[in-house]
C-alpha cells in the first residue's frame, strides 16, 4: 500500500509517499511544494493544487495522511495556513483517497517514541525509518512522519482485526 | 459584466451573481450552499468544490469579488474559516476568474454608505439596490454586498481611466 504523507503550508507544502507492507516500510519519494509569496493568493492556491495533483497522479498513492493543525494566537497566519490546508485536503478528496488524521504529538509519538519531539529528532528517525532517504526538506520530512504514523495506525488496525476474528492469531 | 460575489463559510457558503452595465446594476441568481457538519472535512470541502465549480459553470461570470476577512480570537473558528476560504478562492481561480478582495468595511459603505452597518441594513439595501432579488439567505445577501461592492469599484476605475485619457469626458 502506498500512503501520501501531506504537510500543509502556503509557502511550503511538504509531500512524501511511502510503501507500507505490514510493519515493513519502505521510502518511494518526497518533496516541497513552493509558492511565491508575491503572487496573489487565489494564484498561489491554484498552483498548489495544480501541483499537488500532478504528484498524486504522478504516485497513485492509495490513501493519504495529515497533521491536524491547532491553529495559534495569530489570526492571520491561523487564516494562511486554513486556506493552504483546505486546497491540500481537496486534492486529496477529489483524487478518491481516504485521508487519516493526526494530532502532531500523535506523530511525533510514532516516529520518534515521545509526543515532546523536536524537528531534528523527527528528520533522523525518518532517516532512519527509510533507509537511504534524501530528503527534500524539514516539510518533506514531516509529511513523511506523518505517513509513517498512517501506515503503524493501519498496520495496529489489522492486527486488531486478525485478533478478533482469529484468522492468522 | 456579470460578477460572482462570494461569501465563504464551511457551515453555509453563499454567493450571488449581479450584471454590472456601468453604474446601473440586476440581479442575476444567487444561492447558499451548505455542507453537513457530520460528514469529514475532506469530503465538506470537496462538496463545497463540486457545488461552486457547478455554480460557475452555469452562471458564467467574467469575475469574481470575495471579502477579505480578518479571523478572530478563536484558532479552531479561523482554521475552518480559513479551509472553505482557500477551496472557495480556488474555485474561483481554476475557472480563471480574476477576483477582487474587499475589506468588510468597504464593502458595507459600499451598500448601506456607512463602515459600521449590520447586516439587517446590508439585506435590505441588497434589496433596494437589486429590485426584484429574492434572497436565499443572509450569506447570499453578503455575497451580493461584495459583488456591488466590485462593480462600484469597476465603474470608478474605469470613469477614472476616461477621465484620464480624455475619452467619454
Amino acid at each position: 500500500m502506498l500512503i501520501l504523507g501531506l504537510d500543509p503550508g502556503l509557502g511550503t507544502t511538504g509531500w512524501g509517499v511511502i510503501r507500507a507492507d505490514g510493519n515493513r516500510l519502505s521510502h518511494v519519494a518526497n518533496g516541497q511544494i513552493r509558492t511565491d509569496p508575491s503572487m496573489q493568493l487565489p494564484r498561489r492556491l491554484a498552483l498548489l493544487f495544480g501541483a499537488l495533483g500532478e504528484v498524486i497522479r504522478t504516485e497513485r498513492p492509495d490513501g493519504a495522511a495529515v497533521e491536524e493543525v491547532l491553529g495559534n494566537s495569530n489570526a492571520q497566519s491561523t487564516l494562511k495556513l486554513g486556506q493552504a490546508r483546505g486546497v491540500v485536503l481537496l486534492s486529496a478528496s477529489t483524487a478518491g483517497l481516504a485521508i487519516g488524521e493526526y494530532h502532531p504529538s500523535i506523530v511525533k509519538k510514532a516516529v520518534v517514541g515521545t509526543g515532546g519531539a523536536d524537528k531534528k529528532q523527527i528528520q533522523a528517525m525518518v532517516g532512519h525509518l527509510l533507509p537511504g532517504v534524501k530528503l527534500s526538506g524539514p516539510d518533506a520530512a514531516d509529511a513523511l512522519a506523518v505517513a509513517i504514523t498512517h501506515a503503524h495506525h493501519l498496520a495496529s488496525a489489522q492486527a486488531r482485526a486478525r485478533r478478533s476474528t482469529g484468522i492468522g492469531a
